[in-house]
């Protein structure tokens, strides 16, 4: 597309399958330790408090905290719901919280993304921690230009600073960049601030009964199905434009 | 080396030729345009003024300025000094700032960093804003796991909150981060706050009569030729330790 120089990708769902990642990984955990847990429901209602518990660091209600707190804190609370052990060591609750650390990409993402290097800055912008991403990154084989953590503004998306941040650092101006995600909300922040958008369609994201962003709601500048046809997509437009 | 999980790379001199590439970049430039510029003394003058106009930032004495904002105001200050026309155009004056995000590696840092990055986190600490090194990093092909411009805490090096913002964010004590840098002060800033050191020698990054970081000037962990010698080195650690 003329004109873009940086894509700035959603991470969660977007570039990695977190529930399926996370069922996996635990299940497979939970068995070794003859653990019986109900995983899929943990994994759903941890990432149900996902949203809440940053609405109390957006709202002020309390300080600033990087996901990986946020998400240690949630599992305490929701855990003993599923079967998890009250008495869980402090090395058990890490290996849990840092399964987020560990999610597998989508299958087209790492192909995807490597073709879209080519051209464009490729970063993520995402609120994980910088440690989260970075690490899913080094495992994942992610080829990010740049890890826009939104913890380096100490703020959460939807906050506009930290789109605007992004593009400031890049030392762009926010319509030569593409916010990419497979969340429409994100995608409506984003372009309420001049950046242009990439709907990726994930209606599994979050399993076989999603009901919400299971397709774009809005005229996107590119609606794509996946991270490499994104790629086909904009390679397309960069000819007709 | 037991326990090092990831190596901040300083950048300017360690990893790439700052001096080398701004003279071949500008002197290429300057003949297409019929320039007649000193462009070795005009390049020697321009990184002299860079430590000065950071310690304005440092010291208070003006606000926040990233580095390229700097370099653009030095540029206008001895850019007459060596013929370099006082009309110059916003655009080539945009070209010889963003100079500094077109440097080329020494020739061992792109094999090094690869050899590094298979078993550290590599990431840049350097006093270089995010936009420079990122475009720097994607036309050079320097694979970083992440680019901890210090811009991102709106300080500059040797502040004690660059380096330990950098662990921090990474989630690592300090003992787990080692500083790699060819210069000795950078190193002592590292070791005074708990970090790992690794001495690279670049005894020509200010051409030939360089007088100073000439070699190692205390036992730092490591003192290599260069990254490729850092990496063979480190591998040979961890198989002592």
């Amino acid at each position: 597309m003329n004109g873009v120089r940086a894509i700035l990708f959603d991470v969660f769902g977007t570039v990695v399958d977190w529930r399926g990642s996370l069922i996996r990984d635990f299940s497979a955990w939970g068995a070794d330790r003859g653990l019986t847990v109900e995983w899929a429901g943990l994994v759903d209602a941890w990432r149900g408090a996902y949203v809440p518990s940053m609405n109390r660091v957006r709202t002020g209600a309390r300080g600033w905290a990087n996901l990986d707190t946020l998400q240690r804190e949630s599992l305490d609370e929701i855990g003993g719901q599923f079967g998890l052990p009250k008495a869980l060591s402090e090395a058990d609750r890490d290996y849990l919280v840092h399964g987020w650390h560990r999610l597998d990409p989508w299958p087209d993402a790492v192909p995807g993304l490597v073709r879209l290097k080519a051209d464009f800055i490729i970063a993520a912008l995402s609120n994980g921690n910088v440690a989260l991403l970075v690490n899913m990154a080094k495992r994942a084989g992610l080829a990010w230009d740049m890890v826009f953590a939104t913890e380096l503004f100490r703020l959460y998306k939807p906050d506009p600073k930290t789109y605007l941040g992004a593009a400031a650092l890049l030392g762009l101006p926010p319509d030569a960049v593409m916010m990419a995600a497979a969340h429409n909300a994100d995608l409506r922040a984003a372009r309420a601030l001049g950046l242009r958008t990439a709907f990726i369609a994930r209606p599994y994201e979050y399993g076989p009964r999603q009901v919400g962003d299971l397709s774009a709601e809005e005229g996107w500048d590119i609606v794509a199905d996946d991270i490499d046809d994104l790629a086909s997509k904009l390679a397309k437009k960069a000819v007709l434009f």
